[in-house]
């Protein structure tokens, strides 16, 4: 099953679309799936971080990939997160996930009871051994505190716990050397700022953020640069970095940094036309009127309107 | 209910007794309560952080409630930790808490989202109001990465959405602002080797996770100090210290502090035959046997040996 | 020689008067000194953190010194920092204070190298060794980034490498441990809101740079503490933290919190007559008018005017 | 004089040799720079971190500089770090280093005190208008602390405070940014690591410690990158990003980072004949013979043999 994931290319992590209640607005996710696959996507990343994973009940979380799995109907890979800061929790995520039919669980480190890095692996292996479906390494310290590590990262694909990793650290330098050290496996950058870079250095795709607001861009980019031209990824990054500044926008003595970027996400793919609402989980406080207004201003800007029907 | 709740005194976080399949061990967990009743605690702290509540999932939660509201039986005031990372399922956590009894819920600021204060703040007012079981406010950054401020405890406090404060900051110096700002906040510490100092500045109790294995000796420590007598917290404390020394018997190289720390209060509280089985959830890793035979003749050095039957 | 200072009480850690031209004001060092002894302090210190030693060159220094050694005249021990990133350098001010007529020279862990523990023992050992003069451990490691741990201070201890400890950890967990670990060891706390828990553990004084300001008060305050009245210590504790709030007035949207907390011990000491000039050594930018008179405002409500001539 | 610096292409940070007795080998630094020169370098940094600037007295600086620009002696750029804690002695190094004839100083934030962002641009404007010699900015956080962060730098080359910029933050994406908005600066980067795409997102230049032993690689990469060639760039970045394996040769339990890192670049510039010892300055601790061995073994691996008569 691993190999039949051949997991590559552009990946959105996707938000989350919330309806008044709070609720999952299924009808937005489906609309929100299918204009990733018109833009091209290789496949799509649901429960990560982007889509608030840790803020979803269980039933939220059997909603978004019920949905998600229907809507994409084996068009591309479906990743699922099984995020959760213990094993126990992590294997019920995973093999919820399995049986409801995505193709692999994106897994972080423990969290809250800062782990040894035995600990850590010995957390992959429990769940590979458990939940019945391919793991994704996934390194976000920003969010769990711990790292994985080029050491960790190289013992769980040694003892084929991962088949992929994601990498969010925000450190390049680790990322290379485990692009050195481990070139068969699939290592996909969640970087949004470094995604050219990354694949020319070997990355085997990007998963940002960003790319719920414009797919295209990331199947663009990620076509220039893995085809080697160097300039046209580079001016389509540069492009992506602009429009990227909208996670700036909202005031961040009013409002945490996780939730002006996903708020912003958010407010963009609505604005787009592509979900209802841009209302987030609590406890993340919504952008303001003017902040959403800054943002539309800057999608006009780079020919970012509302999609047609 | 928050004023009958006179939170005070010695309130040990337990840990939660698992047996071979890592089912929590409801035996073990009422002859632990009952060991802590017969020494004189004032209140017991289910599913916090010493009792695994990061790793236990939602049916494990439901037995530690269950079983500790009937061992405790209305004798003391039973506070649970309502744990989780998103304001969500803290909700749901501490709705199923009031519904099996508990007397109040402990809750943390959120955590992987990284808040803003007022974030915090807000996710607090949002669980109050649903919750519809008094809160603790649970400042444990360690574990979740933000801190409980003591401007935020103090909005808290104003805005009635919490009864009391644990405080496992490890900084003295704010808890002592607390207290100064707030004198009339029961405000209770989670610091082992501070809690003559901490009563001695006002503090209403301690919440010890060294508890579990002497809960004798924090009653006596919390008496000695709450009448004034330095010199007998002190050397209560100093013993105390002594005892600690088990936490970090495990070789910090092969297993982390979290696993050093829990697994010898479990070790512990076996030998002295209160529970049955040492075994902490995954992905902690356990000590060794060398290492518990260390902690086993420090137990003996101070008297602690296996209860008599 | 390390016998005879018997180090204990309190130690001010005073600031650098400034003329207008950034040199040294040695007038108005030599008031605060009058100021300091007159008040009954024990001993002083002088290129401490509070004294901008940081951002003092090598003549400042040597003034600072020779200033100091000629107004205090062997009624209390001079401690000097000899405060630098690297071991040469600081062998350089440690004799040249010792030539001056210092008793002891108080030293930093080594910084901008991220040394490992043995490295900065070595430092410790080879200043000791080229010194001729007495060494006091200095833990700041908000200044310097590395910990002076109680096992560091241990070796360094029994390694006849320093005759006192300062601690300005901001950790009284590992303070109260060094205090277990070696009672014979004066050690002194440089915190100015646990001055009365510390001298209760065990504490042989108090370095608060808040004793510029108000020396009477940390006299009175030891006093009651080291005779057992808790009571009367922590009354004075309490107005003394009101006072500190003097650090917190300037904005530090503004300006940082060195420069926050320095200029209000140079404004408070200049406002009571002692001192000329409030002025700090730059990069610190000043306080406003408007702050300034928020913190003469504090100290009329305190009691704490002018100096009667 | 900023214009005619034209900072670019290689620029290696040298190591400064000692002598049995600590004093600086000015022989053996001529010759290090004489291998550098012919190796093709595009400028020289003396006093920078891998030279072990904050462990050099003045003395110690004097001799480095009055070495170098003699050796140099105009046929390429002589960089100097002014680095020190504090405006006034940062202020002294600079115009010292500028009478000695450097081309230009480089300076980091000020240390120790925590500076305000406001208070480290009050530094270089102060450093500035007292110096007399262009200011390139030094951004090494993992030394000083603080950041210069994009908005600083920004702040640093619109008022004319600094000419260049040698990024060390190890924040690739802040580096980013920086190229993007301000284009027309000279922004070279210490990482050995990610040389290649640092020239190619357009970095003027490289400023890499392990240039010291391998300058004709550097040169080679430089060469490569800024002419377009990806894949000949990243080869030479492969080959020596195995030679940087050589910081990570010493047992990191037993010395710090620094001292691992700046032994085997000496270790290795001794070991090809241009140095005459390895030693670093206290209390930096030694390389063991067997991992100077190592060092020698992955040098002749990768054909990196003493250097022929």
């Amino acid at each position: 099953m691993a190999d039949s994931l051949r997991l590559h290319g552009v990946v959105p992590p996707l938000v989350t679309p919330l309806g008044p209640d709070g609720d999952v607005d299924a009808a937005s996710l489906r609309r929100l799936i299918r204009f990733q696959l018109d833009a091209g996507v290789h496949g799509v990343f649901l429960c990560g971080s982007s889509g608030e994973v840790a803020l979803l009940d269980a039933g939220q979380r059997r909603v978004v990939v019920e949905t998600a799995v229907d809507e994409v109907a084996g068009a591309v890979p479906v990743l699922v997160g099984a995020v959760d800061s213990g094993t126990r929790q992590v294997i019920g995520h995973a093999r919820q996930a399995g049986t409801l039919g995505a193709d692999a669980v994106v897994v972080t480190a423990p969290y809250y009871v800062q782990p040894h890095p035995d600990e850590i692996v010995a957390h992959f292996h429990a769940v590979r051994d458990a939940a019945g479906i391919p793991l994704v390494a996934y390194d976000i310290p920003s969010a769990v505190g711990a790292r994985l590590t080029p050491d960790i990262v190289e013992r769980l694909v040694e003892t084929d716990a991962v088949v992929a990793l994601k990498d969010s650290s925000g450190d390049l330098a680790g990322f290379r050397e485990i692009l050195r050290r481990l070139p068969e496996l699939p290592a996909l950058t969640g970087s949004e700022l470094f995604a050219d870079t990354a694949v020319q250095l070997g990355a085997a795709g990007v998963v940002p953020g960003l790319g719920n607001v414009d797919p295209e861009g990331y199947v663009r980019l990620y076509g220039a640069a893995a085809a080697g031209d160097v300039a046209a990824a580079k001016a389509e990054q540069d492009r992506l970095a602009r429009l990227f500044t909208i996670t700036t926008v909202a005031d961040r003595r009013r409002i945490g940094h996780t939730a002006g970027a996903l708020g912003a996400f958010k407010a963009a793919v609505a604005l787009r036309g592509v979900i209802s609402d841009a209302r987030t989980s609590p406890p993340l406080l919504p952008l303001t009127d003017a902040e959403i207004r800054e943002i539309a201003a800057l999608l006009g800007d780079l020919g970012l309107g509302p999609l047609r029907p």
